[in-house]
């Protein structure tokens, strides 16, 4: 690890001042040309940016996607322009959504100009699988830092699982741009804990401390010791008193990777708008700063002032050269490396190419076990528990945990050699991310940028806590399966803060993510198959704490179905049913005694199971209509949550048997009671559509 | 502030034993009883949970309403045995929900056996307006924390406003009991480095280190060094050894009360589950002991084995002795203050009982503005600035801020005097809350613990940073107001990570909690009214960026059909309508543009302004159905957000132009012409939707 700390470069003064400088115009120019963005932090950071890159950053500018290159994360998203900037001037070149490369630049000049343009490869934040070179999606403070921890995590995962004596394979650094922002976010405060207390060396967060925040001052808000923090969190802190001393900043990163015991934080002292009449106001973070600001920024930088989207003669070429100088040769020995590897271990180089194509070994699903019929029947978070423990030793790669409620999630991996993740043993699976949710997610999205398949562990409820890292897992399209038990009243005793009522609706709702709330055990193995096929899209494993019967698949329709997001698992034994009863997880099984119940009074009555809406509506019209005929008006759905938008499946005719308010601390069968989730009451209401629909 | 900080009791210890295990075992054979629950913690903290309430808090069990008591939050909720117990010997009074003395105990020992059970005052976790006593509703852990940053400065806002020379009405103390996985949390780390930047010496957290987790040993997952961050956040850090040393105990909650210029976090080291065979190990903590371990445990303790609910004679009386001997004088003595005050200052005097009774001042509304017709209008986030300063002179306890986003959300207060809350200004009225949107929202709900009307601000995406505190105002019922601005693909250029789509509906989903999108600058500033009219539940007001013309109420109805949730704003000249045209917020003039449009040509349209669902479904049968005809099946609602609940009103044979992928980066009317939201195409789509119902 840190291997390649070389000696630090005798820079050409004159050269890297033309060079940060030119970062600077560029994102000044393409903020005034886009009359929109945030020149600041580009213009106070560019020194220190260049710097990483130049001296430090191990990368392939024509091999981007090589696995072992080292991360860099801009955290303070809405600076992207200094992204664009150091990937176009690094000459890096695109690959496309396929992994092939297009010869094209990452971002030329011309997507400079683009900036914030409808399609362009520069929008407003960086975007995963829009640019190359942009290692995740940021913009939302604080979720970068997260990521970087879940990158440095993943790092010492494939170190430790396809390292061999002098095969070192994986052994990069992940470094971050952060700011002001992101360390007053509460994520990132959480991610950097776990960080020390995983002694993450591999681990540099770069920290922009320019005292000034969108209100003004930090004075206002922000006045704590950030370094004293970090060093009760178990990290290095280093001071660097101006962001434009380059041989500092050097200094600080070199010592980074003479650290070898923990992560480091670098705190960076800058000016926010550096030279401009603007510099050290918060009048330079978020908008253009005005043509007359800055020709005057030019001519304080002895640049022409008329001149846009300049780079001069030679830049670019001189920082490509020093980065490919660096990166280049460290790739080709890497792949050097790999052969002979592939020699020695062919089964672990195999596993490799798989991951760098983002694929799971052929047999991945042979194990998924299939449950008997079972009228007692077990929890689903039980069945999940048994489902996982069953594909993981396929998987090796699948690793993930719980924040702190592992035994109640059963998410844990049991077999032999699975293990706990922990700062002396990186071959652990079990990842205890204490009782961190947002930070869990958004290190869970970093581990799956990084190749691992991660999954994490938590009641529904404490979704809210997560809210941003799963929509930022659909935004990137990241396979992450985010496995949520406790799902509905069925929590009991715990009472309405532990009760989750609107949840299911909010995760339905967010586009790209497959949330599946399966039925009974077998629906349970269906849904960790579907959410482990997905290649570009996070799931949300929705599972109960009681014990749900398993239902007897010979009586009823295969639990493929799930497969379909819904499907008529039980039907009216002849003519068209006269009701249409929807049913999903711990529900499900209610429902079909009802089925059952109504049938055996002569009610044609059909059963749908609906554990995902999400993969329904992938459905063709004539698949939906075949589910739900336009003519069975009198529909009902039940579910121990929300009613918000069974009405697309119930519609005006129809009704539900949902939660119209907070649920309450008390055993779940009198809660059943209260709140009508009965087969009786069931039974009673659909009588009632069905007269309403005569 | 402080002053009576008196000389430590000489306890008497065996009664300070027999009262401490009786905590212990009252949560024992409670939790044992309901078969379910959390004992560990309980046993643990009873010592300093008694020392606590019998030397230091300043607290009248025959009033517990009076406003300068100080508050207990217990934010480790699923400890409730432990308050539940304690509020029972203090023998505390019941208030009822309408601030009348009920004669009966707060806790009486029916109501602890009852515990967890449907409709009992002990339910699992704490829940405010239900349990006398209870500050706060705690079991998401981190919010106590946060809730207790806004009751101190609540305190030091109240204290600013009412205090004079010689009357010192208010001038209490929070306490707080925290355990390691509030420590974990980010909300609770936000909060933290906002009451340190705020020097809030009446802020107590008292730390249980129990050095367990639910996976077992804090070794896994949680190592740093909780005191140095705290001192990095500018705290006072004082170390307890032993969770029993009650004289250690009292010997640092006194030095707290000696601190005067920053908040204190008194770390103390327990065992979990002391003295039972599980004691120290994550076995004690979220189950009951088991019958065997009970009645060991008891032994241990010295107490009858086969006593149950046992509370010896004496123990409670002496313990309200002591709590009621240093609280009744002193709100006897408050009491007397507040007499004389009234005689001096009787306009602040009258402002109390206002305060007291949950009411604003009877001329709040007078100034709210009345906005004229302008075809350009203003963005909704400006005409919500200036209601909000029209009303806040004569709201003096209106108190709120922004997450770091003032010049953007137009939130700040910035008549004369309005000033900004600080360390040396607690007459500030503008708070700074930082880029710390969840304890932001903590703080609220905190603030809205002790009388504050306080609003928050930020952009809507962030809303997923503060779902759980936005949860909780709703659970409850305080009337805090969440301003959300920059609420659609409005955002524009600066693209997915910052334009919210599903958010809407995931607010919409919230039980209790009335989500508001006013669709021009009168919706706006009747939206203001119906959120401060609302006594018991949260208001999310939901505003754009970009400006919406404001509509000419001549022509149209009026802004006040917004109190009704949704209205018919404009309608067919003559005949039923063929269509009806849905809009909220930003897309209402738009679709009012098509409305115009399609009358142009013929077609009979309606136009509903449908600001507040959670108002329109309040009203009764006739009034919506008068507003949405059976009849008219061709309905179309225009909302530049997810379409996830729509359906509700569109049903089966309407539609929705809605977004149904994540925006991108450009600016708006690019993004508009896109995803269809013009009014050419609203148009198209209304026709095809009437052709369709035909």
């Amino acid at each position: 690890m840190k291997a390649d700390s070389a000696q630090l470069a005798q820079p050409d003064e004159a050269l890297e001042r033309r060079a940060i400088d030119t970062i600077r115009t560029l994102a000044m120019d393409a903020v005034q040309k886009a009359n929109s963005g945030h020149p600041g932090t580009p213009m106070a950071m560019a020194p220190v940016a260049y710097t990483l890159w130049r001296d430090f950053v191990r990368y392939d500018p024509d091999t981007p996607d090589w696995p072992n290159r080292d991360r860099f994360v801009l955290s303070v998203g809405h600076a992207s322009m200094l992204l664009y900037a150091v990937l176009h001037l690094a000459l890096v070149k695109e690959i496309d959504p396929d992994g092939k490369p297009t010869g094209r630049p990452a971002v030329g000049l011309d997507d400079i100009k683009q900036f914030r343009q409808l399609g362009s490869k520069t929008p407003g934040h960086p975007e995963y699988r829009m640019t190359t070179g942009v290692e995740t999606t940021t913009g939302p403070l604080g979720q970068g830092c997260g990521n970087s921890v879940g990158m440095a995590i993943a790092e010492r995962a494939l170190a430790s699982r396809f390292n061999r004596d002098g095969f070192e394979l994986f052994d990069h650094n992940i470094y971050v741009l952060c700011g002001d922002g992101d360390m007053m976010e509460g994520v990132s405060s959480e991610a950097a804990s776990l960080a020390g207390h995983l002694a993450l060396s591999n681990l540099c967060w770069i920290y922009d401390s320019n005292h000034i925040s969108i209100e003004g001052s930090t004075e206002l808000a922000f006045t704590e010791d950030v370094g004293k923090r970090f060093e009760g969190y178990g990290w290095n802190v280093i001071q660097v008193d101006d962001a434009n001393d380059t041989r500092a900043v050097a200094r600080a990163i070199a010592a980074f990777r003479d650290a070898h015991d923990r992560p480091t934080l670098i705190v960076i002292r800058s000016v926010i708008g550096w030279g401009s009449p603007r510099a050290g106001s918060e009048k330079a973070h978020g908008e253009p700063l005005g043509e007359d600001n800055v020709r005057a920024t030019k001519k304080a930088y002895g640049w022409p002032e008329g001149a846009q989207f300049l780079v001069p003669d030679g830049v670019a070429e001189a920082f490509n050269a020093a980065v490919a100088g660096r990166g280049r040769p460290a790739r080709e020995a890497w792949e050097e490396t790999l052969a002979r590897y592939r020699e020695s271990f062919p089964a672990e180089a195999r596993e490799m190419d798989l991951l760098r194509r983002g694929k799971l070994p052929s047999d991945w699903q042979a194990t998924i076990p299939t449950f008997p019929p079972d009228a007692v029947g077990l929890a689903s978070r039980d069945s999940g528990g048994k489902v996982l423990n069953a594909i993981a030793p396929h998987v090796p790669l699948l690793i993930g945990g719980a924040a702190d409620l592992s035994p109640s999630t059963k998410t844990s991996l049991t077999f032999q050699g699975a293990g706990s993740f922990g700062k002396n043993d990186h071959s652990g699976r079990n990842m205890h991310f204490g009782v961190r949710e947002h930070a869990m997610g958004s290190i869970a999205n970093g581990m799956a940028l990084s190749y691992l398949r991660s999954y994490t562990g938590t009641f529904l409820v404490f979704a809210d806590y997560m809210r941003a890292p799963i929509r930022l897992a659909a935004i990137m399209e990241l396979p992450v399966v985010f496995v949520f038990t406790h799902d509905s009243i069925g929590v009991g005793e715990d009472g309405p803060t532990h009760q989750p009522i609107e949840h299911l609706a909010t995760l339905r709702a967010i586009p790209g993510l497959d949330t599946i709330r399966p039925g009974d055990a077998n629906e349970v193995a269906a849904a960790w198959k579907v959410a482990l096929s997905h290649s570009h899209e996070p799931t949300a494993l929705i599972l109960s704490r009681q014990a749900i019967p398993t239902l007897d698949r010979t009586k009823y329709a295969s639990a493929d179905g799930l497969e379909r997001g819904g499907y008529i698992l039980g039907d009216a034994e002849r003519g068209d049913p006269e009701i249409i009863l929807i049913g999903t997880g711990s529900e499900l099984p209610m429902v079909v005694a009802a089925h059952e119940k109504l049938s055996g009074e002569g009610v044609r009555s059909r059963v749908v199971s609906l554990p995902s809406w999400y993969l329904f509506e992938k459905q063709d019209d004539a698949y939906r209509d075949r589910v739900f005929p336009d003519a069975v008006r009198a529909r009902l759905a039940v579910e121990q949550g929300g009613s918000m938008g069974w009405d697309r499946y119930v519609g005006h005719d129809g009704g539900t048997i949902t939660m119209k308010t907070f649920g309450a601390s008390a055993p779940l069968a009198k809660l059943q009671e209260k709140f009508g989730f009965t087969v009786d009451n069931i039974c009673a209401v659909a009588r009632d559509l069905i007269e309403k629909n005569k």
